[in-house]
Formats: structure tokens, C-alpha cells, sequence
């Protein structure tokens, strides 16, 4: 370490050339708002000049360009992107996205500590820095049948791993309120340490609460006056755009230089095919400051305070002693990234060729024998009961009541009113649970979508028009071994397969756009009219989530968080 | 902890009383900038409610007053109170500083890690949250005669000790430059830790490689050109005003939205007597808010920002999940401190009366012969040669060349020119070193004054217009085992006893205002002009601040980084 520090005071001081050097452009100092012109000097991972002239033995011609720090994604599910951590870097490092703090929840519900340490092993021989938080709520709730189970014990076996920053989003809020004792251990295992947050509509005193146990951040605001609130009482709030959910349109004018210490962005679930469509944080980038956020605040948002609420001191900003991770932008309101510096090193294809990679786990993980129609059939006292009610773009859902067909004593669809028929089949091998309900807002007149990504237990969940259908896709999901399938008429229309955990597709992020593209034209064809039917399917289970979900035991009322006749 | 956690959320939620509220007042959010109507209720040590109302088991009656955060003193000598650790925590603690992070330099100096222990020791016992870096440099310098050296594996030793936060003040910056071993195995040591800064003046390229070292803040920052440099290249600005240092008048038009994140304030060394009169960080705060700074800005830096800045997440905020530190103000621009509340406690007399006393150490410390006037005389080649300027209110001095009275091959002073004699005579019993020089603007025309505090080494320093008075202070000094002495005529006119280790008196923190009260009128009837001669005399031998200095090796052009002829 000695020789690094001589080596960096030489090449501050010129008395050496730089390692590298980003030269004739300009930066924005996320510190003092200011757009400067300067070279930046880098020695092995750091930055070690600016605002002065530097020679170099590489020199990153930036003339026409502006430099910012990397971003950082502070809450993302790698998971979501259906691809490996392997290919995850690949995909979003080239966009700037220098660091991400992951929670391998989905993995952990399929298959425990062992999706953590997949994890944690993946995120060592990555290009990008992904940190592993540790996944708290394994199983979210007691109100589904998850593959695992994490206890205190467990999490408190990583909590000093390096590559970890603390315990992931704390989902179970209902539990904290009750206070439930498992969770309470979980918390108080980790006092003193970072606990991120997961608190969507939580309020007032109850709020309070949840804060009261040292969680610092929430992910899941979707108002101004939410996110006025959480702010007032502390909390960082990081502002998400994922591929159902998506906030900045609403939270966009919260950010200014006041609040901008105190907020950061994340992408959550995001996948393939919307980062290649729309970009990963540059697009929220983007689209904050089309919305009229201020330029400096968006960044500082982006970069500085993501990594200051984490405790990563080493980042956030383009300063002598702070790591090198720089994004060189075309242009700073439209975040047009010309070039990623990462640790020092320009980031281009040969970044990921060299790399070790780990093998995949979880193949296998379906564990459900071929069903008939008729396991979909949802007996009933009469035609009046719940329906779930989608809203487009956002996971949480409305709990509605209708009246739907009534046929020998069975509940049925309604395409013609847009109401389909759910069901979640546990396929953990741990029991032979189906959940059956209704869902409004899918808009297919015919066929079903099935999918073995369903939140956070991930059994496979199945939405269709006819029994038949949904049959022949849970089917050919077991074939697979995971993924999403469309069937019309008796007929696979197009699938995706994720056979690692029934969650990750072992392809490269290319081939994984490519199908998703072939998934969402077929499901258009089929007359649905969500933008992504598949993450808003994968979503039902999730029964953190107000207000109506369905889980492999049924639909959960989530505000009263219990099970409810469908 | 589970039934600490228990007790939060059911006090949060209102199931049960919460055992202090702090009710029907206002408070200044400085998360948002706001002003808030609202109670704000605590369990144990930590805030559990906030914008609610609240019953508790113990009510501050907040009618008519505004809460703030608790004041975070970033940066600070506590041997520089002139009491120990106990003292300075019953002095400023009600005046709303909750946390202070010191660095125990002077006595480390003196005593090497036996001061160490005895600060974190000290400090465990505290009221106030007293943290203690591990000082870097110590000796500061090679041109001084230390009673102690603490080497890397010395410093290392004491790195993961839960009351310190990483290493003090770097104040060496050219041997960082020079990278010198010992200085670059220090910093090597504590990579990936805190490093307090020091740099005045320092800029370019110089403070690139300074800061590419990893090192963080600077409170030696003593202009707005300065600062927006230090700024601009992510160095965290500590604002001081000190008993000398006063930077608060020339910084505060930096402080703003944009820059608070990145700011704090620090009293480095302020004398009891000054806390007395002006006040110790709501001087401070207050000062800047009358300059003209944004109120919610400096407020955020007294206490968010000063606390991120060192890892300190769970302060800064009155928010739930945040450490109870309440400081009520009856007027938030004047910040006049109405009462204190400390870990959810409300801070009286009671508060100090039970804590445990550490032993005072380093007893005996002057370790000097009894000294003639002729110890005094300067032999010089002819009467010109080098001057200390004086700057009144500031450290930093300019190196004069002036010529002097010259008589049988000495140098004489000129008390009516404002010239006198100054000199250094070391006092660890390692050697018997005097070094002899020149100083203009203390404005004495007779006497002399001692002082055995005499940065950063604490040898004898001691100024005056004769030998023969400059002997008598010497020698009460040693009689006194260590002080301020003022002599006049030959008779001791004034003096404060420092016993321990010659830095700190063993007294209560009013006995000694009361004595510095009396050697500020003593030393002002004997025509001195400055606010703070004897502070100005003790940091005349600080040879790492500019100019010109002297140790009891002789005269040290700062800037050059070596000893001159007299």
C-alpha cells in the first residue's frame, strides 16, 4: 500500500505521468454544482488530479464531453434483469452504472443461503461493484410457501462479509408493527449496522415505528406526499424506475438542492429488454430532468448521496483520492453516455471477456408434476367475490368486488369484462398448494401466461381466459424447468426459458432481449394491453404489497394481512 | 436489544407512553429545512415520534422554544479548554455540543500513548459523546524535541477501539509530499478509514496528492478562495473558530444549499474563558447565521453534515430512529440554548455529578533546570535577520527580516519597535535544547510571559523585553510543574497552574476562566495588544503553519521546511 501512495503523490503532483488521463473535457463537480474544465488525473483505481493539467500514459481523449461519477443503483434485484450477475455487469456497466446493491431475495426464496452465496461468489469477478445485501424477509410472509427459509441466524453469519453492506429491504412491515419476535431478531441483530427499507404507504405513527428500529431508506414511495413525509423523518428516499413500477414521474419534483443529500435512485426490477428500450440509471437520469429536476441535484442524487447512505465513502464524486468510476457523457440533460471508466480502467468488450465466471445454481428447481385443467376450477358459494384490479405500471393493486359467470358452483372468468382467472401453484416440492382467484386489467380475450418468476416465493403463477390453456403453459413451465410461456388455443406462442432457479436465464442479455421482444409481440397479438403482462403477473403473489394479492394459499387481503375466500 | 426494539415500537405507535417528549414545541428539520409544530417523543436513547402529538412519562415543556439536532464538534484539542476531559464535558455540553471529536495531540506529545489512554478512558465515562482520533503526528515534525513518538504499529494498535473514528489532523503535509516512510506507513494503515486533513494553504497539485492519500476534511481553511478549492475537490470544510484560528467571519458566505453537505464547524482550540464570553459551536453557529448565511444550511452543517462526515450515521437528524440529542433554543438565529437533551436525557447539574473520574496523568511533566537570563542571549554575525510577524487572531505568521539593536555580537529586541525576544527551552528531559529567535506585535514593552503549552511539542515557550524577567517566568513555570506565568519587574504578577502533563489544570473549568480573566487584565496592563497572547505564544513553535516558527532547535522557515539562523 505504501508504494500506491508514492505512486498516486508522484502522478498528483506531475512529477510522473498518470496512469490514465481524461483529457480537454469538462466535469460536473456534484460537490459544488459547477461544470469545470479539467483534466482528471487517474493512478490505478483512483482519481489523483483535477482542475489542472495532467500527461498520461493512457489518455481518454474527452474534448466535447462531460464527466460525472459513476451511479449508482442503490436497490436492484439482479434477478429481475433474468440474467447472471456475469451478464448483468456486462449489461448495464457500458451504461454507467459503476455500482449496484443487490438483494438476492428472489434467489434466496428458491433456494436459501445457497442463492446467497451464488451471489456473493458472482459479485467477486465482476467488472462493476455489486454488493450483496443480506435478503431479509425469507419468506416475506408466512402467508405463502416459499423454497427456503433465512433466520437471524443465518443472516448474522454474513453480516460481516466484505462484499455486504447490511441487511436488504426490511418488507415485513406488518411483522415489525405486531412485533413479531423472528423479525425482531433479525433487526436487532443488525443495530448499529445499515437495514434498508421497504415501508410503500406506511405512515404517521406506524411509520415511526418502522423507523424506530434503526431502517434508513424506502424504495417503494409513489407520491410527492409520501415521499415529503418519509424525507421529514429522515428517511433517504430512492426514487425507483423499474419495469412495472415506475416513480420518477411523480417524485421528479421533489429533487433540489435541499433534498438531494437525501434521496438516490434505483432500478429494482428492471429487465433486458426496457435497459436496451430506455437505458438503466441514465434513464431515470434523463427522464428526472426532463421532468424539470435541477441538473446538479439529479446527479448528486445519482451518484454522491446513493453512496454516502450506503457508507460507501469512496465514491460519488471526481476528487483526488476518490475511485475512479467515470461516466463520460455526450450530453449532461439528455445522460448520453459516450464511455465508462470503472476502477480506473475504460470499460469496453474486453472488460468482460477475461472473466471467471461461477456456475449457475438451482437448475432443477421446478418441482411440479404435469396438471390438467381442471386443478384450475375455483369452487364458490355464488358469483360475488374479490378480483384483484391491476394498475398498469405499478405493483400495487386494487381490491375490488364483482360479480363474475356462475356455473355449477364454480366461479368463472369474464374476458369479455377483462376479468381473467389466477392461480399460483407452489413448486418448491414442499407441498401441492394452488391459490385460485381473479384478476381485472389483463385485457386477453383468450389463451393464458404462465411464468415461474411470482414474488417473492416464486411458485408459478398462471393467468389465462380458459382452464385448458393455463393447463398447457404450467406444463410446458415444467418442461423448461422455469421461465415465461404464452399459450393460445392448446399452443405455445412464445416462451423464455430461465432454468436457473426458475428465475435466471443462462443466455446471454442479447438473447434474453430477443425473447422477451418475441414474448411481449405474441401477448400484444393476444390482445393484452399492459406494457410488460409478465412482471405485472410475477407481481400478484407478492403479498407485501398492498392491497389484493394471491399467494399458493389464496388471495391475501394485505392491509388486514390474511387469507381471503376467492 | 429485542425488547429495546419492543419498547420503540409500541412508545412510536402511541401503545404506551414514551418515556420523555419533548411537547408543544417547534423543531428546525434540517433534513427538509423546515420548521416543524410538532412534539417529539424518545425511548431509551433514541427518538421514536416525530410530527405527531405524544404523552410521555417524563414532558420538556418545548412552548415558545425551537429543537435543533445536537451540535457536533468536528475538530477539537479538549487540552485546549485547559481542563480535563470531565471539565470539558460539563462546559460545553449544556451549551449544545453532544458530540466532539478530539484529537489528543498535545498530551500525546508529552506522554505518548499513556495521553491516549487516558483520553479513551476519559471518555467513556462522559456524558457528551466524546470520540478520540488517534493523533498522527506525533512528533509533528523533525525540527522539535516531542516527549513521545507514536510510530504506524503504535497507531495501529488502537485502530478498531470503539471510541475512536480513524486518524487525527495530518498535519504533515510535506512529508507527505516528500513521502516520507513513517508518514506514508501511517496512512497506509488506516486506507479505507477515516483521516482527518490539515492542509492550510496548500493547493494545486500539492493538495491533489495530499488528498489522493485518502485524506478527508481540512479545518485549516482560512479563506473563501481556499475553500471553494478545498470544495471543489470534495474535501469536507470543518469551519473553526478557535480562541486564535477565527475563519467564521471569511467562510461564511461559502456556506449554502449546495455546500452544507460538504461543510462542519469546530472549535479546535478555545479556551474556557472565550466559551464563557462568546460561547463554544452555538458561537459559531450564530456568528455565521449574523454574517448572513442560510439558517437551514448552518444548522445542517453544525450537525448532519459534521456527523456524516465522519461515519457518524446515527445522529444529525430529529428524526425517529435517530440518537435523542436535543438542543432547544429559545431563538434559532441567535441560537440561545434554552436546554440540552443527551442520549434522551435532559442535561443539569445531576447529569455530571455521578460520573466515575479518570486519574489525572503525566504529573511532573517540566522537566527543566532552574535557568539564568543569560540562557537568553542571541549571538548573531550583525543586527539584521529574521522576524516572526505576529497576525493577531491567527496562527499563520510572516517571516519578517527587520534589523535589530546589536551589541557585543548579540541581537537585542526592541520593545519599542513591538520586537522582543521569544524562545523555546525544551522540557521532556531528553536533551537540553534552547531555541532563541524574534517576535513582533505582542505589543509588550516590559515583562515577559511563559507558557508551558507550546504547540505541538509543549516545550517551554516564552517571550519578553528582558532576560531576566523571561528567567523568573521560566522558573515559576518549573516550580508550578507547568502554566501561563506573567512576569513584570521581576515579580510574578499573574499565572493558571497546568498540572497535568503541563497542559491541563486539575480544577473545575470555572476556576480556570477565572484565572485566565485575571492574566488577560494583568497582561493587558502590561501593554499588550493581543486578544490572546498567551494563545498566540503557544503556537509559535507549531512549526507545520506558515511562516516562520521557532522550536527549541531555533527559527523554521515553514515554507522551506528548515531550521534558520536567529
Amino acid at each position: 500500500m505504501r508504494e500506491e501512495l508514492e505512486r498516486r503523490i508522484d502522478q498528483a503532483l506531475g512529477r510522473t505521468r498518470a496512469d490514465l488521463v481524461v483529457k480537454g473535457g469538462r466535469f460536473l463537480n456534484v460537490a459544488t454544482g459547477e461544470l469545470a474544465k479539467s483534466d482528471i488525473a487517474v493512478c490505478g483505481d483512483r482519481i489523483v488530479g483535477t482542475y489542472d493539467d495532467y500527461d498520461g500514459e493512457t489518455v481518454v481523449d474527452a474534448h466535447g464531453l462531460i464527466a460525472v461519477p459513476g451511479f449508482v443503483d442503490t436497490h436492484v434485484h439482479c434477478e429481475s434483469t433474468l440474467v447472471t450477475p456475469e451478464e448483468f455487469d456486462r449489461c448495464v456497466l457500458p451504461r454507467g452504472t459503476t455500482t449496484a446493491i443487490c438483494d438476492p431475495h428472489e434467489i434466496c426464496n428458491v433456494l436459501g443461503t445457497a442463492g446467497l452465496d451464488y451471489f456473493l461468489e458472482a459479485s467477486g469477478n465482476l467488472a462493476m461493484d455489486l454488493r450483496v445485501q443480506l435478503s431479509s424477509c425469507v419468506p416475506a410472509t408466512g402467508l405463502e410457501t416459499s423454497g427456503a427459509r433465512l433466520d437471524a441466524a443465518d443472516l448474522h453469519r454474513y453480516r460481516d462479509h466484505p462484499r455486504t453492506l447490511g441487511l436488504a429491504e426490511f418488507m415485513n412491515f406488518p411483522g415489525v408493527l405486531a412485533k413479531d419476535p423472528e423479525v425482531l431478531d433479525k433487526l436487532a441483530a443488525f443495530q448499529g449496522r445499515h437495514i434498508d427499507g421497504h415501508s410503500p404507504l406506511v405512515t404517521g405513527r406506524e411509520l415511526n415505528a418502522y423507523l424506530s428500529c434503526g431502517i434508513r431508506n424506502c424504495h417503494e414511495t409513489t407520491s410527492i406526499e409520501e415521499a415529503r413525509e418519509k424525507l421529514r423523518k429522515g428517511m433517504q428516499v430512492l426514487i425507483r424506475d423499474g419495469s412495472v413500477s415506475k416513480d420518477v414521474q411523480a417524485l421528479a419534483p421533489v429533487i433540489d438542492a435541499v433534498t438531494a443529500p437525501f434521496l438516490g435512485f434505483c432500478t429494482d426490477d428492471r429487465n433486458p429488454l426496457d435497459i436496451a428500450e430506455e437505458g438503466h440509471l441514465d434513464h431515470l437520469i434523463r427522464r428526472s430532468i426532463a421532468l424539470g429536476a435541477p441538473v446538479d441535484a439529479v446527479y448528486r442524487a445519482a451518484t454522491w448521496s446513493a453512496a454516502r447512505g450506503f457508507g460507501l465513502n469512496d465514491r460519488g464524486l471526481l476528487a483526488p483520492g476518490y475511485r475512479a468510476d467515470i461516466v463520460l457523457l455526450e450530453d449532461l440533460e439528455d445522460c448520453r453516455v459516450a464511455g465508462v471508466i470503472r476502477n480506473g480502467r475504460r470499460v469496453g468488450p474486453e472488460t468482460f471477456a477475461g472473466r471467471p465466471t461461477v456456475r449457475p445454481v438451482g437448475l432443477g428447481s421446478v418441482k411440479l408434476e404435469p396438471v390438467g385443467a381442471e386443478v384450475f376450477r375455483v369452487p364458490a358459494a355464488g358469483p360475488g367475490g374479490p378480483v384483484i384490479g391491476i394498475l398498469p405500471g405499478k405493483i400495487l393493486t386494487e381490491h375490488l368486488t364483482m360479480s363474475l359467470p356462475y356455473r355449477n358452483g364454480e366461479r368463472l372468468p369474464d374476458p369479455e369484462a377483462d376479468v381473467l382467472k389466477v392461480c399460483v401453484l407452489a413448486r418448491h416440492g414442499i407441498n401441492r398448494n394452488v391459490g385460485r382467484g381473479f384478476v381485472r386489467g389483463f385485457g386477453l380475450r383468450s389463451g393464458a401466461l404462465a411464468s415461474s418468476v411470482g414474488h417473492d416465493s416464486h411458485n408459478v403463477a398462471v393467468v389465462g381466459a380458459s382452464d385448458a390453456d393455463m393447463a398447457v403453459a404450467v406444463n410446458r413451465l415444467i418442461e423448461l424447468q422455469g421461465g415465461f410461456v404464452a399459450v393460445r388455443d392448446g399452443v405455445v406462442v412464445a416462451e423464455l426459458p430461465l432454468p436457473v432457479a426458475g428465475l435466471i436465464s443462462d443466455r446471454a442479455f442479447e438473447e434474453v432481449e430477443h425473447a422477451l421482444s418475441g414474448l411481449r409481440a405474441a401477448v400484444r397479438g393476444m390482445g393484452c394491453t399492459l406494457a410488460e403482462p409478465f412482471l405485472q403477473l410475477a407481481f400478484l403473489p407478492l403479498p407485501v404489497i398492498p392491497h389484493l394479492k394471491i399467494t399458493d394459499l389464496g388471495l391475501v387481503d394485505v392491509d388486514r394481512f390474511e387469507l381471503i375466500a376467492a
